[in-house]
């Protein structure tokens, strides 16, 4: 099958990468977003407002030229700023001298793309409602912005139309879809630290800022004109959940008690509380992530949780993996599909667990002394033995060639060997005299 | 809420007895279903033919006094006749004397049932299509045989309308509904060994016949004419798979082959292959059953693989149990509902994960010894501890008393001490000297 045209449905992040990937081979790619051109309107429909990239999604953008225009609208956050109610919390950094997260926001993001992706010769076709798809034969009818339906005909269809996607929903009617979708009992919120008075920022720009309660969390990341977005993780049932913060009363006196250091910084906090919605947080997994010539990408075959930061970062190494298997494969997409989904359903499954993972990490974890230590101890160890001991987080974030299902594997054996070593009678005062070389040659 | 008017969606086999058993309760029920009546026309659109009916199914009949009537229409099968390819096979009670399973047609039980909800003022509208349910306005629109569509507001709505129900897709498009579905590699076809020419059964009428191949399996259970139905449970891909028998010549060789007692009485096994489809097998999970006031019940809430011959038992006892809880809780629906769920929802997860497990139970373990050795084992050690010591199987087939997780979970421990028993060398031999005593306390 010599493909000439590709459909792709969803000019989000993933979607227009993809778009610009795809066309840079000499694709003749058409996107159909549901969505108006924000950059027309200003109107980003998007939720969370910014994100965190890191080297795997910027080994994704550097490839096709991208890297550089993200950088520099980027705020570097090097590491996690904890907050207690009680105690002094710290700095932590994630990684090692010169490794960081970037803050990122997500409209000016996806403009970047949209504009790539159409400077390559991209057609994005705004408020187009794709209706009926039909997986057997490769075509779709769309909706245009003046309710004229069209019916289009493709070599490939590629679904990148998010968690609640259209055309994985055409795949599910069909025989034999394996899919998931489970929700957390937490949901979000989000909240705003305007700037200073003087326009700085109220907080430490360079970090990502946690206040962990155990059970739920607070945290900020910085945006370039010196407000952080904040986002609250909560029940929304329960003894303290959302269902019981209704009056002005009721939040008032629980940021009062349990964020008090931000509710002094919050001065809209009962207006962002009353008109942000609280949203779900869901992981949807599927499988097969290609029937035919349709195949899924990005949300739409791996919706995560947010707590690894790692959703659009594997959204991005879905395209770049893509685009190398095209290469390996000469274009030859009968060959290159069934590979695609043979190595990217693991990733998308290893880093839907490692989010889920992470929650605990963030909201309970980082204010614990014994986790603290074991940060420290492995921190020491990757010191010593750069190759052979790489911390989890720095794995998922600081590498882009580690697959995220070795990572996590590695991460067990880790975890487990970890666990031996801070029971330890007296660890807490004597870690330094470990004998690292002996806990390393347990992992290898 | 004072509930008068309930509605359930499907008039199957579920449906039905719900519809006996809340119309008794007083309640104005109406029953939506898709298809006809096919008690009219004949032609019956339920899957699979014959169904194994056991005590918790007998039992939610009993309540509402069918036992009887279903009795009189099925075939005993006191145990499995398992036929090897190599080797002597046997026949293998399934309890104790006195216990067996009841081989039963599908259409004549739903015949049945759906006679009962008549007579008890049940009003079944058949070629009823439901369109849009609204959760938060327990309200739905249908339309009937003549096109016409017409809105119901009803105070419960009911989902009984199986696997692929209507109604849970609209719970499934409201916000925090977790959902899976789950395929397995295998699917069946349905065969038939009809009866012999003086009418006689080709077969011991009664007994569950199996012919274990390892990796995939022939069954068959007797039908009151004489015929036995048959249904291949088989990998869709592969080396030995659906796909690869293509033509009449490899059908041919392989039941030659691989089912060579089954191929001499199997006159139509071409024409039964090629017109029969193979249908797909799948494990649908789901929660929460409560929304509002719309719940589900039976295949709709959990959908299992047909291996321990439970699907429509599990369908039986959840009626059963809602109807008890209806008594304690006095008919009022609020208080009822969230108990419902609470108690069902494990019920469902476990008699999933049981049939899952039975698969390879029969189609690979028993033709082995160890396996053949346990079950004797552990039937000597019931009749001596006949409450201290059930095997798995008598406790989800035999009792009706004993909750689903609860089999499933003693069961595992049940399969851990036997794992320990038969490592003891010499065991075939000498396994009647065991202290079964101190077998039995292990557990307790």
């Amino acid at each position: 099958m010599a493909v000439k045209k590709i459909s792709i449905a969803g000019a989000g992040l993933v979607g227009s990468l993809l778009g610009v990937y795809l066309s840079r081979r000499g694709y003749e790619v058409n996107i159909f977003e549901r969505r108006p051109d924000f950059r027309k309107n200003g109107a980003y429909g998007g939720r969370s407002i910014n994100l965190a990239l890191s080297n795997r999604g910027l080994r994704a953008l550097r490839e096709v030229g991208l890297e550089e225009a993200m950088r520099s609208k980027a705020i570097p956050m090097h590491g996690r700023q904890v907050h207690p109610l009680k105690g002094s919390g710290g700095f932590f950094p994630y990684g090692k001298e010169g490794e960081y997260i970037n803050s990122i926001s997500r409209s000016g993001l996806n403009e970047v793309l949209m504009d790539a992706a159409e400077q390559h010769g991209v057609k994005i076709h705004f408020e187009a409602r794709m209706n009926h798809v039909s997986i057997s034969q490769t075509e779709f009818s769309w909706t245009d912005r003046n309710g004229k339906t069209a019916t289009e005909q493709t070599d490939i269809l590629i679904g990148a139309d998010g968690a609640f996607s259209a055309v994985r929903q055409a795949m599910q009617a069909s025989d034999r879809f394996d899919f998931s979708q489970s929700y957390i009992e937490h949901g979000y919120k989000e909240l705003t630290i305007p700037p200073a008075e003087d326009g700085s920022f109220r907080l430490d720009k360079n970090a990502l800022h946690i206040w962990p309660r155990e059970s739920y969390m607070l945290i900020a990341l910085p945006n370039p004109d010196g407000s952080f977005t904040c986002t609250l993780f909560f029940p929304f049932e329960g003894p303290v959940s959302f269902e019981k913060l209704k009056s002005d009363e009721a939040i008032t006196d629980f940021f009062k008690n349990v964020f008090p250091d931000v509710f002094e910084i919050m001065p809209d906090l009962l207006k962002d509380f009353r008109e942000n919605p609280a949203s779900s947080l869901v992981t949807m997994r599927c499988y097969p992530w290609v029937k035919n010539k349709t195949m899924l990408i990005g949300d739409a075959a791996h919706a995560i949780v947010p707590f690894y930061g790692q959703g659009m970062n594997a959204g991005f190494e879905d395209c770049r993996v893509l685009n190398e298997l095209l290469d390996t494969f000469k274009d030859d997409w009968n060959l290159m599909l069934p590979e695609y989904q043979r190595l990217r359903k693991p990733a998308g499954d290893s880093i839907a667990q490692l989010a889920l993972n992470n929650f605990i990490e963030m909201r309970d974890l980082v204010a614990d002394p014994d986790f603290i230590l074991q940060k420290k101890i492995e921190g020491k160890i990757h010191s010593l033995f750069p190759d052979k001991w790489i911390p989890l987080y720095s794995m998922v974030t600081f590498r882009d060639d580690i697959p995220y299902a070795t990572a996590l594997e590695t991460g067990r054996r880790q975890q487990q060997i970890m666990h031996e070593v801070l029971k330890k009678p007296g660890i807490q005062s004597d870690w330094e005299q470990l004998d690292f070389a002996s806990i390393v040659s347990k992992l290898n």
